[in-house]
């Protein structure tokens, strides 16, 4: 269960904030969901996007930020923001810096001594939040999909590929593409996971969606602004358009390019509207 | 002149960040602005919206969190969204308390010594800064409104009745209607203006309708949620119904009650898309 801290009425739904003791993370944590207003409403379950968050975020910056809530008001989606990481936990550096630790978790389930207790964020999201959300919300567990932005688009092709059963389509902003391809990632999987290399595949969004097959074709939609001061240091977008078009058989891919769009809020918030009518398409 | 401190594209206009030495203010000030796609193109000049934010708020939220850009862009408005005081000036107890001082100025010029070198807010926002984006910035002096949320609301009703010949019309959203007949304005009158309420007048956005005579009728447009957290005790949002009701020949006035909405941005993202279009049909 999760307790109640506070609810806002926003484009005749709501905007609440929860939080919730996880037992995978081992601390309190906080979410927001947008309900749109015939949720619960003569037990009316509706679809839901998973929000994942970049670095430095919370659980407020998207739905704050983005202007999403009109959108799934009007196609009667509900909108699930999770926080970023673990918070007050007091692992090994996890403050030290705000690319890696509280903040910035990668949506990796650690290994290491160091971080294994708190850090398993993949595990929280697929599993210990989308049942609390599916069981505690008015939220139908059929019809989920997720959605992120930055690293948050990182940890919503990893959680989305590994979960295909769970989410049904997948769409992210400005994505980083590939843990082990990056400063970001290879700094954070080398804290959570250890140097061997070889156990990094799984936090690899791009082998991901080269190697996919699951159990139906996974739908992915790329977003990339052409100004974003990340792209070519971290980003690699065109990782993932490589690896889609070598998995065209299992992998449904659309890449959209804005020109002239950097990697902050404004540019998500300038095409939110075509993602969430993109994900009701697949979900209502 | 005013420096370009960032610019991101949103909408297919642009979001910039500027600075610049006020005069008036005797202090570096910042302001955010959208200006939509067109602006500029061909020695266009478009309309604007000055945008007169709330107790602790700064040239972010407006822009980042009401979704306006959106509304403004699709009918080719841009925005101005100043600070909502001096900053680092250093007067009297004016970083002490969130509801008075930096944050807080109430768009007020101070006529107390302990003040007045710094907080001129209103003669700042009403001349300095419509001055400068009027010859900084693509917008056309003649097409101007001005909106607020909150304190910024009272702001809004004082700079636009005592400024009729720059301001076409006024939207405001969950106004503070008096500020001598309410514990946050009383605090910000006397340490600005001084005891003597026989000075306050100036500063009484209720008054100031009821009392309204411009060279012109003014259009105000009042929203209001009725789960408001401040209405009873701060807003007293039926004071500017009822000066409005005795000055019907000079002031055309809607108003707009929400039910269950509260005081904050999921409020105002909610509606601003109706407060844009009011103001579209003015200006546009």
């Amino acid at each position: 269960m999760a307790q109640l801290l506070s609810s806002s009425a926003c484009f005749d739904g709501h905007v609440n904030k929860y939080q919730h003791t996880s037992a995978v993370l081992g601390c309190d944590m906080r979410f927001t969901a947008f309900l749109p207003t015939h949720a619960g409403a003569g037990h009316t379950r509706v679809p839901a996007i998973f929000f994942l968050s970049g670095l430095t975020c919370n659980e407020d910056n998207f739905i704050s930020k983005s202007g999403a809530p009109m959108f799934a008001a009007k196609h009667g989606i509900a909108l699930i923001c999770p926080d970023t990481s673990p918070r007050g936990v007091k692992c090994k550096d996890d403050t030290a810096t705000w690319d890696f630790g509280e903040g910035a978790s990668y949506y990796v389930d650690a290994t290491t001594d160091e971080y294994k207790q708190h850090y398993q964020m993949h595990t929280y999201v697929a599993d210990e939040l989308f049942h609390l959300v599916t069981h505690f919300l008015p939220i139908d567990p059929s019809r989920i999909s997720v959605m992120g932005h930055s690293v948050g688009g990182h940890g919503a092709l990893t959680v989305g590929l590994h979960h295909a059963s769970k989410f049904r389509c997948i769409s992210v902003f400005a994505p980083m593409s590939s843990a082990p391809n990056c400063p970001w990632g290879v700094k954070a999987l080398t804290n959570l996971l250890g140097p061997d290399r070889d156990l990094w595949a799984r936090y690899d969004a791009a082998y991901l969606v080269r190697t996919y097959s699951g159990p139906r074709k996974m739908e992915i939609l790329v977003d990339q602004g052409t100004n974003d001061q990340f792209l070519r240091d971290q980003l690699h977008t065109r990782m993932l358009v490589d690896a889609a078009s070598e998995n065209a058989k299992n992998v449904s891919f659309s890449y959209r390019l804005r020109a002239g769009y950097d990697h902050g809020y404004f540019y998500v918030a300038s095409f939110v509207g075509e993602h969430v009518e993109w994900h009701a398409k697949r979900l209502v």
